[in-house]
């Protein structure tokens, strides 16, 4: 069976999707829509691509990949398709949609980049719906991507989203404290590299508590003094205090 | 040309040392020196092991893969033995070897769990010696293990140390937090390893500054409200408060 698919939105994830969509054989990207036709390339001379919301064509599921603050206002154009609406955002209830039965979720629980397709083999789909035969239907457009597709609530997913700001945003912002680090002494950065992955790699095998090491996890009293002596920035001396006391505490 | 090695220390910087040298045809670890005879099981039945510091063979290299508080008082033992004596760490001065001309630095950056051995190809080695011949012979050393191999002075290295302790230590903390949320809320952590895989994945391609996403970063205050309205952990929601202020410093 055909699953025919409209698309809204131009960002990283309504790319991503698109191309993942373009190339499942039983999947029709019937049309893409976005309201600045130049954001459109991506999926120009391959589907038909559209900017006016009062022109939207039959299918049986559009997917609003629109930024969380939009889609209210967006699925409200949709609520006479006669389809099922999903969102794509961790962080907004099922219920903004609007209050009709054919709602629904697809959340991909990764963190995309401008310009950068990858592969969506590995990446949890999060599925919610208003009912089951939808719930259903995004199962089908789930598992025709991944190979991961996850039964969630909007607590849940919610749950999810502020775990990823931990371990993705703030991350992300401790590579950044690094780099500067780095680039303040004429460090390569890359040198660290190898062991940014190892550590995200080392969760295949222990939990994060399990691997925590280094001197606050010691309880290395001189290594973190003569670290706090040596770190001149006052936010990274902060930072570095705040965490190392948190990490004492926990295994302490 | 056949370098000779004893190996001092039953850790896992040691343990994976000791595999990896074992591999390579051109390099004899002698003997695998450690207090605990049962700590030393790992060399057991491959190359002689050693409880005794006062019985030391001849080598051309003595690695000391010892904590930061022993390798002063263990680096002593070596003092007469001719060879080459280095340390492994990160955050220790060359000096701390003792007052002599042939000492020296070999420093694999990377995080070594329990029980697991990892291959050292991509693992940046960095080296420090008191003099030059001594240098050429870790280079040696280190490309026999590593395509990285670095020169660093202990400035450097304490650098890259401390940076260490952001990216991996402070990072892995960001892991936990992000699974004691998912626990709380029954929602199982796993479903974050690809996210967490690509946030390390994105360096690659972009610095860490420039792949800054997340509500703070997008200056998303409705979203940031949201969230801390959810964690009802004080701790988890000061962390939060306080780096998601300070990305909306660096971008804002």
């Amino acid at each position: 069976m055909m699953i025919t698919i409209v698309l809204v939105g131009t960002g990283n994830v309504a790319q991503n999707l698109f191309q993942a969509f373009y190339n499942v054989a039983d999947i029709e990207v019937k049309q893409v829509i976005g309201r600045n036709e130049n954001h459109l390339s991506f999926a120009k001379n391959k589907v038909s691509i559209n900017t006016d919301f009062n022109q939207i064509p039959t299918a049986d599921v559009y997917i609003l990949a629109v930024s969380d603050d939009a889609i209210a206002l967006v699925a409200e154009k949709f609520k006479n398709s006669g389809g099922l609406i999903v969102h794509t955002s961790g962080g907004t209830a099922l219920e903004v949609i609007g209050n009709q039965n054919r709602a629904g979720v697809f959340y991909p629980l990764q963190t995309f980049t401008k310009g950068k397709l990858i592969s969506f083999d590995d990446i949890p789909i999060c599925l919610e719906a208003t009912n089951k035969t939808d719930l259903h239907l995004l199962q089908i457009l789930g598992k025709s991507l991944s190979k991961t597709v996850e039964l969630l609530n909007s607590e849940q997913r919610r749950t999810l989203h502020i775990a990823a700001v931990f371990v993705n945003n703030f991350t992300n912002y401790m590579y950044t404290i690094g780099e500067e680090i780095c680039a303040e002494h004429m460090v390569d950065f890359k040198l660290l590299h190898p062991l940014i992955k190892e550590t995200a790699a080392k969760l295949d095998d222990l939990s994060p508590k399990e691997s925590q090491t280094g001197p606050a996890k010691r309880g290395d009293q001189k290594t973190l003094q003569n670290h706090l002596k040596f770190i001149e920035n006052k936010h990274q001396r902060e930072l570095y205090t705040l965490l190392s006391n948190a990490i004492k505490c926990k295994h302490g």
